[in-house]
């Protein structure tokens, strides 16, 4: 069992290495840990591990590999896998697999780790355990976005009092979850309009070839070159009805001139990528808004790789919610955003004595 | 006054053209009818005007220009002006003009169409009587589309027991507009994500050059080789929460290899253009979907030049509205799609004698 008492997000690196997922320190955990845990979704995957301080407790890491690279995130589990084996070899291992890739991959997973017992976890339950435990035990892992406040991210004070709520998990696609208490909850909805569509558009678009360098060159974008704005169309704002000039009518509007070829060279990469960043998350936004209107519920979390503690992306998402409901939701961030599935999937570990038979590997003792 | 009694829809010209807007003809028409109306979008500019018939009555005609090339408009209808001047010199011209190009292009219509007083109208207004007009009056307009009956177009009863009912009308953007009584409405959404989005999209990815061709090239594409599909990430369904493993998960989400530069020729134009018409038209299928519901609506009207007549667009909209209410709402489709703001305009008109001192034009008795 994991004992997350004290448990802390370590301060080693800073929110600006918007990569490094923080580790989590567990100060008070003894138990041996046998679990390693990994989500592989469309485009990446995810892994959870512990590893133990010299002197008492360990702590969580977590990582990130692209699916279309399994092999290496393989040779990553077998290496942890051997660590594991001589700190206790009476132990049965185990991989905690979820994810579409725990499906579809079972069968390479267990042939590329011998002796260790992979479990497929269903995905939905592994994202609402793993955010669970992310609202009710972390401190200073959830917040909220807003680029107008003179620091932008405000943590949430924890609270067990956080039913009901709704899940945005933006991976390659989006999958929308309603929770109504623990253990209960629903798909209710999802748009194929997801990470997956961002990276593929910009990397026919663009000359990036990396998310980051994706992100890196939308912050410079003005959206205003590709896209209609109202103010195109009516000269003004158009206000009988509520529209200010400057919103954006038509997303990649002003592109298209009948007779005329237009190619990637007519418009600028950064104008390019923030205008597609925009339109994806302006866009899951609102559908995230519509199912909570829907369900009534107030509290939105936004969680998967998409964001990656992206800031342009976090306040799109946040205007998006505020603007639609009248500042009547909330959109809510995690520092372990694209975690949250392979968290649920190392949780929902019961360690058990490993059989006597299958003791006898090389190097064990 | 318009005479609408017996009008029908003109059958001169086949369904298959999926462009001439066919004529209404009016067989009960009597009177001289001054005015003409236009409609400038962001990208279009619809027309709409009568010719009387050599014997008795008259017909509705349509017409589409480009926004950019506004002057081929304004020439179309200085003409149109100048013959009905001939016709009847005492009667005052009027232009009813709407959409966002009403307010941005005033004064160049005023300017370029001397003598005719250039009206202003409002843009939601006139759909909305626009597409009153059409559900109310012309038999064989408005219908349902389902690819997979061996007619797939089937016709509404025409009904005067309308209310309420949604218009979801697509053009460089989307707008969305819930109606519960005659004059009765409200624009309660809309999206980014419309018409424009596609073109510009298309016109950055692919060779096609007209709206044409890229609905031509899209026929024969498959998505599949863009698209990440349920079956690519579980190898299988998702049984557990109903999501087939033929769904689209994530749109273009087999485009992107880290540090692989794709181009537009990795990937064929008809696949990514048939991906990019189900992206859209899903999103905008979906979107409608949730906003029917949140309003309790059950009819939806798709009105707008993005439709064309184009069969794969109108199977994704019928078939998105179906599968998400769980065939509770139904998605309705008009033959007079995009002209529903131009018709409202020129119905808008109420004739009044040209005053004396503006007589005496060259030309003119």
């Amino acid at each position: 069992m994991m004992n997350v008492i004290g448990a802390t997000v370590s301060t080693d690196s800073t929110l600006s290495a918007q990569h490094a997922v923080r580790d989590i320190v567990l100060p008070n955990q003894v138990d041996h840990v046998p679990q390693v845990a990994v989500d592989i979704g469309g485009s990446l995957a995810k892994v959870v591990y512990y590893t133990p301080s010299p002197s008492k407790g360990g702590r969580l890491h977590f990582k990130i590999f692209e699916t279309d690279r399994l092999d290496e995130c393989i040779d990553f589990l077998a290496q942890l896998m051997t660590k594991a084996r001589l700190l206790a070899p009476h132990v049965k291992q185990v991989l905690q697999a979820t994810g579409g890739g725990a499906h579809l991959f079972h069968n390479l997973l267990t042939e590329r780790l011998p002796g260790v017992e992979v479990k497929k976890d269903d995905e939905m339950e592994c994202l609402i355990s793993g955010l669970s435990f992310f609202i009710t035990e972390i401190p200073y892992e959830v917040f909220t976005y807003n680029e107008n406040d003179a620091n932008p991210i405000r943590f949430e004070q924890i609270s067990k009092n956080i039913y009901p709520y709704m899940l945005v998990n933006i991976g390659s696609g989006v999958s929308i979850l309603k929770v109504t208490g623990p253990n209960q909850f629903s798909r209710i909805s999802g748009t194929s309009l997801g990470g997956g569509t961002l990276w593929g558009l910009l990397s026919l678009l663009t000359d990036a070839t990396s998310f980051d360098d994706m992100l890196e060159i939308a912050k410079d974008g003005d959206n205003r070159r590709v896209d209609l704005m109202v103010g195109d169309i009516y000269g003004t704002d158009y206000n009988k009805i509520g529209l200010k000039s400057s919103r954006i009518a038509s997303s990649f509007g002003k592109v298209f001139k009948k007779g005329v070829r237009q190619d990637k060279g007519s418009f600028d990469s950064s104008d390019i990528s923030k205008s597609l960043l925009y339109m994806i998350s302006n866009n899951i936004g609102q559908i995230a808004y519509l199912n909570a209107k829907q369900h009534d519920i107030k509290r939105i979390y936004f969680g998967g790789c998409f964001i990656r503690g992206h800031p342009i992306t976090m306040n799109t998402l946040s205007y998006a919610i505020k603007f639609w409901s009248n500042g009547d939701m909330k959109a809510l961030f995690l520092l372990h955003e694209g975690h949250l599935g392979a968290t649920g999937a190392f949780l929902k570990h019961r360690a058990l004595p490993k059989p006597t038979h299958n003791c006898h590997y090389p190097g064990t003792v």
